[in-house]
């Protein structure tokens, strides 16, 4: 089968203070803000830094992100992530270039959806969550990149 | 300050069957191993899977990794973090130019290395750990690929 999977989209990281986080990215890494954002439907505030500039003519070929997220209320799902496991990596983001059709193909190997729709994300793109529990405990998303694939 | 991470290298994710996990990342995402190797200091058997194809003539540039890791015995950082948390998302690793320099760029930052020199890691790239705990719970690891940069 061909490869569903075309990079390593983001990286996501539980956090009880973004401002704090996202200023411990930068002074560590050098890392800047790409965008910062709140997601009423997911619960949470979040900030999408950068890594790797990428390449002329390459689309987003080269960029990922490492995804910050405080939880909006305690009753979230990254609020009682962190209740449960403490600050730290919560899930990876893969992009694929058709959202739809990667979890068709998916849900054809009996991988659990958490979505059966795409829904919004970050940076305008179409997301969808895989079930952790069919994963080894990974927390799974796809990314459809906003704009032409 | 210039950004010292190139890239989401990969994601290290603990798992309890190696050849278990590596047929469900095949099976679910079409992901092929690039490497399997058992690295007795680390106390890990592991496969890199390869994420993107990268394009030519730009090197690593888009090319990531899905990093498994199946513990050579209980006594060892990953069977302790398997009996602790369980199956999961273990560590993230980012690309850097160079791993000697963003090691002494890192530790000026005030932030604990788990490695004060750096030692092999997987496809014979150059690798360092940074402490969890001055990182928001995210065990980060930099790494510097074999060959040219």
């Amino acid at each position: 089968m061909l490869p569903l999977l075309t990079r390593i989209d983001h990286v996501g990281i539980a956090c009880r203070d973004l401002d704090r986080a996202i200023g411990l990215y930068q002074a560590t890494f050098g890392l800047e803000v790409a965008s910062l954002e709140a997601n009423e439907e997911q619960g949470v505030r979040e900030a999408m830094l950068q890594v790797g500039t990428g390449a002329a003519g390459v689309g987003e070929l080269g960029v990922g992100y490492v995804q910050l997220l405080e939880p909006l209320a305690e009753d979230t799902p990254v609020g009682k992530f962190l209740a449960r496991r403490g600050e730290g990596l919560h899930h990876v983001g893969y992009g694929v270039s058709d959202v739809r059709q990667a979890l068709a193909a998916i849900s054809g190997t009996g991988i659990r959806l958490i979505d059966e729709r795409p829904r919004h994300g970050s940076l305008g793109a179409s997301i969808a969550f895989l079930h952790p529990g069919d994963l080894g405990g990974v927390l799974t998303e796809l990314v459809q990149a906003a704009g032409p694939q």
